[in-house]
């Protein structure tokens, strides 16, 4: 099930809508002070566009089952004030991706150029003076900053437990990105330090803190609904790392815009290797002590993920994401929200757990 | 004058107070999820120590001076909101050092060396994977990202004007650092992009703006109190940015801590370069044309140097700054702030025109 379901495309459409009109009014606003100023604003846009909007979506259903709506059309009863909100955690997003861009010096992002390349691009293009990469990363680390602030502006100050939830997913992204590359270098690929940080990036930053955020805004101030929704989308944001992992060990260029093997020539923490460290041999063993060489061979990856393959380690991944679908769609159906919402939950996360791309 | 005035060094005492707090609470918070997340936060620390807090300063004696307090011994009426807000200022300061030196690819700042070289030598001498270069800039940036979180956190949301203009003031950071690679990239060296670059960075971002925002929680609310303030802090901001320039071309790496010559070999568009360059000659034209080289050998920079001596450059700044004390001067005293706080605001705007670091 490759479709994205109603439930994100409705939402990303209005989302897309808003993020549009913010840039073209900072756009309004800058211009008159420094043409050149627009050149940021552009590139922003330019990654900006285009992801699923994923966040916004798991905002937008945690305040629309929270104010007990069902079956309203999206379009007809979205409010501008939680559509900044969905826009905020899109704008968050971008933030991420592109200070992730420069971390991994990824040259392309759904099928962009990445802000760092093409800035260095234009260095060498325009002749300008200085190291190309040092400016492509420069430039590429303010624009995310400037991305961050947009995104913090829209999330507004009328709510003092939206604003804790803010901070805190902002504090889990950061730390478990850290995590993530800290731990990639050491080769620290144990099973608990890959579920920590799924945890933080996947479930928390991805699922639990929108979907929160979102029913916080809805009205919802029960501590034992924002724990109904956390048991919702934890395992839903685990099934989504696991996913992400196979996809960015087998997928292919085409369909993931990543190489073969990406995450194993960056060493990530993943439950996948983890799986197989756990049960392999002394021979399967050094195949994957290999992981995380940054100039690893075609043929070393091709007898890496053979490993994964043999030590079961997909296989007993693919049930895992089963099995948190399960869960998942089982704490949808004990939310209360409407049926409606319950069902449009259940999808989504059946969606994060299958994409395909 | 180098010696900092007490109406800075007071402030700065109780915000060290206050991060060092900051600092053991997340690091309280943290530890029993991951020892390793404790590392983050203690690197953070060590950049954001012994900074010269002096856009707490500004934050602090705007609201000090908007509640006509007159005299009270700072340590016993600073509340602990306003301290939260100083320290918020020293936190966005850290971060934006923290990228600054990834973006320049400084080893040190005041004395300690930067995160991004430090962490670069931990992958080497711990034999971690990956390039060096590229792990120690990822985490600088996630730990200064981190650090504009927490400094988001603290500004608060009880104030819809104080989180208004805490927007507005990491918007023009970002985009005066924008401005101010892209300039020095394309030497596009002119007047006009300077002050600029200076009134974004310094005018707005050091002093007009954390004075405001003092001045709002300490309950001024009209538009003409605003406006004075920007009178103030316009003036005393570029002459701060002034002092700045001449340090970086001309102080040396003991008190300054960078380089003699470092921003000519970065290109930084200052006024100084600016006036230099329209009282030129032929010959000293093609001199300053070499401005902007990464690898401009001593023999060169010392040339520049003198061209800018010659050409009148230097003494044109020396008066430009003593003019823009002045008008900073009048400015305070024509605040509506008793009279010791106008003292401590004239004494403030010396000293940033005058700093010998």
């Amino acid at each position: 099930m490759s479709g994205a379901p109603v439930g994100l495309t409705e939402v990303a459409a209005l989302v897309d809508r808003r993020l549009c009109a913010l840039f073209d009014e900072q756009r309004a606003i800058w211009r008159p002070n420094d043409a050149r100023l627009v050149e940021a604003i552009d590139e922003l846009e330019r990654i900006a566009n285009g992801g699923k909007r994923l966040r916004a979506a798991f905002a937008f259903w945690g305040w629309y089952g929270a104010g007990q709506m069902d079956g309203a059309p999206v379009a007809d009863v979205a409010s501008d004030r939680i559509l900044d909100v969905c826009a905020a955690f899109e704008l968050l997003q971008a933030f991420a991706l592109i200070h992730d861009d420069v971390m991994d010096d990824a040259d392309t992002r759904r099928n962009e150029r990445t802000i760092h390349a093409a800035q260095a691009e234009l260095v060498r293009s325009r002749g300008w003076r200085g190291e190309p990469r040092r400016y492509g990363e420069g430039v590429a680390i303010l624009i995310g900053d400037l991305s961050h602030v947009y995104a913090d502006q829209l999330i507004g100050n009328d709510s003092d437990q939206a604003r804790r939830i803010w901070d805190q997913l902002r504090i889990e992204l950061n730390l478990g990105q850290y995590l993530d590359m800290r731990t990639a270098a050491a080769s620290e690929l144990d099973r608990v330090t890959a579920q920590r940080v799924a945890t933080f990036k996947s479930a928390l930053y991805t699922i639990v803190r929108p979907l929160q955020l979102g029913a916080c805004l809805g009205g919802v101030q029960s501590d034992d609904v924002m724990a109904r929704l956390e048991e919702y989308g934890r395992p839903a944001g685990q099934a989504f790392q696991l996913r992400d992992d196979l996809l960015g060990v087998f997928g292919d260029a085409d369909t993931v815009g990543k190489p073969v093997g990406n995450d194993l020539r960056e060493g990530k923490p993943t439950e996948l290797v983890a799986a197989a460290l756990e049960r392999a041999d002394s021979a399967q063993h050094r195949v994957l002590g290999r992981i995380g060489e940054p100039n690893l061979s075609d043929d070393e990856v091709h007898g890496i993920l053979a490993v994964l393959h043999e030590t079961g380690a997909v296989v007993d991944v693919e049930r895992r994401i089963d099995a948190l679908v399960v869960r998942a769609t089982q704490a949808a159906f004990e939310l209360p929200f409407p049926l409606s919402v319950q069902e449009t939950l259940a999808a989504l996360a059946r969606y994060v757990a299958a994409r395909q791309h």
